[in-house]
């Protein structure tokens, strides 16, 4: 099915299901998130995967609009730790309203995301709170560890790779699995979807971490080098540190140390950095490892050769995406 | 049975299923909160309603631990909203640690609290489940409620009830449906502890407030006049406006309006207007009529007489309180 089906029918959905009442201080931040748009993946990958084993892919709609305010109590959070002004360009919730609104509306959020699964019966229901929350308890562990990351220097890549897992891969994998789940597939073809899932969710990161540094300012939606000004240890960083040694290890380690007077020049000479120590190639390899291994899982599901397909072109279009 | 009986057993369930592993900084702060002591009122009813209903208590102590790891969330994050330095005597998360640590261990309690409910099979769980998320919600909208109060004048009696419904009753309401649950009881009797929790938590709610201005500073908790300092619109001061007129009343709105410089002569002056325009009467006939709600609610439950005893003893207990 095309993807724009999905996408309008889960818009449609979300505009009828998130008219709250009283207190609308309480709920006019919480529609104000979820109306400032965004790929919406998540719910689109988990409507695809009912889809995929032959159930009407509105069933999975509750589930879908469960991922997207979750995802989204996420955001909401992280942009006050991060003490981020801005979300998709428009002023966050603790900057349009204030810090306590946003801390209060967040937790409502997860609330109202539970809330959406109970549309679901039985064993389904039990199945999918399990999987949401033990995902969502992991979110939370790789937020933290994206926090500690900032105050430790000895971070190694597997243990970046381990907080990319958890921060956000685990919500994307979930989102196929409960699809899977609400379709009543197997345990097995379950699993696979989670893995697909997983897979594509780093390869999606990875190149997140790449784009940040090498995007097209024209088409990328955040400020390009932003990771490099914040002197984030990102994957690019993390294995140009690993591969280089002496002078050149010193002069990166410096650029992220100290105050750089010129931004664009620090950005610059990191990026070169960056591809003289191959962690451009290695970065473009992981990439393609994770996505290869993504589309391998799906190898084994009972699904149609045609719902494959249309998965794999999905893993191409993330993948191509040039934001 | 004894309460120590059901304290001694929930503290040690709570001791044995608090044990986190990483990371260290995200579980450290549950542990301490958890740590920190209180009441335990709301797990104590959840256990004392599983028993009610003639089955072990001990089947109620996933869904005790459920709805006090829930309570310490609440009580975190509103920590940071209201800048308290201290709970209990001790630093708050977000003095010891920092607001954003403070921010996602709540999040993670939150999160913890419902996957306590796992334990629970099929139908029961989703009810549980269910009434949990309705009661989290409502909890929220309770606390919206409260800052939305700060901001305005016009506050009415029933808003303010309505308030404390949401902020403190449905919780303790909550504890003992669930409790009911749990033992299969009748959806009736389900109901009828249902409307005990509510009744009995409004009268707790409203003899805090009488207790925060006119306890006994020797064993009361909190800072005696705490409210009156923070100029915080109780019961007793909206009922003592809606009493008053003129002068007096006017005396009131410029105490709670300007600045005071001798704190201990503003709660005095408070005081005497509270008892003066008969606030204090009316709030202590409230709590009675409250009280006795609660109690004429267990009439009509299928339990047995000795374990009405006992629920009655256990509202006495809480009102008798000297704290």
């Amino acid at each position: 099915m095309e993807l724009s089906v999905y996408r309008n029918s889960f818009l449609s959905f979300l505009e009828e299901n998130t008219k709250f009442t009283e207190p609308k201080s309480l709920y006019e931040p919480v529609s104000y998130i979820l109306q400032l748009g965004g790929k919406r993946m998540r719910p689109l990958l988990a409507l695809m995967s009912v889809d995929a084993f032959g159930k009407d892919y509105k069933l999975g709609l509750h589930a879908a609009l469960a991922i997207e305010v979750f995802h989204n109590f996420t955001l909401l959070h992280d942009d006050i730790m991060d003490g981020a002004p801005l979300r998709r360009g428009k002023a966050t919730v603790h900057e349009k309203w204030d810090v306590n609104t946003a801390i209060l509306s967040g937790d409502a959020m997860m609330i109202l995301a539970n809330q959406c699964l109970e549309v679901y019966e039985g064993d389904i229901y039990k199945k999918l709170m399990q999987l949401f929350q033990k995902t969502a308890l992991e979110v939370c562990e790789g937020q933290q560890y994206d926090m500690d990351f900032e105050n430790r220097n000895d971070v190694s890549i597997p243990e970046y790779i381990e907080m990319i897992r958890l921060k956000t891969s685990v919500l994307v994998a979930a989102a196929l699995k409960m699809g899977a789940i609400i379709s009543d597939a197997s345990e097995k073809d379950a699993e696979a979807m989670y893995q697909y899932g997983l897979n594509l969710g780093l390869a999606f990161q990875l190149q997140d971490d790449y784009l940040d540094a090498f995007g097209d300012p024209e088409t990328f939606g955040k400020q390009v080098g932003g990771d490099i000004i914040e002197n984030k240890k990102t994957f690019l960083y993390l294995k140009a540190l690993e591969n280089l040694e002496g002078s050149e290890k010193d002069q990166l380690l410096t650029l992220f140390t100290t105050t750089q007077e010129n931004i664009d020049s620090k950005i610059e000479i990191t990026k070169k950095i960056f591809i003289k120590s191959k962690a451009v190639n290695e970065i473009q390899q992981e990439i393609k490892n994770y996505t290869q291994k993504a589309f391998d899982v799906l190898e084994g599901v009972s699904i149609s050769v045609s719902t494959k397909e249309d998965l794999i072109a999905f893993g191409h279009y993330l993948m191509g995406r040039k934001v």
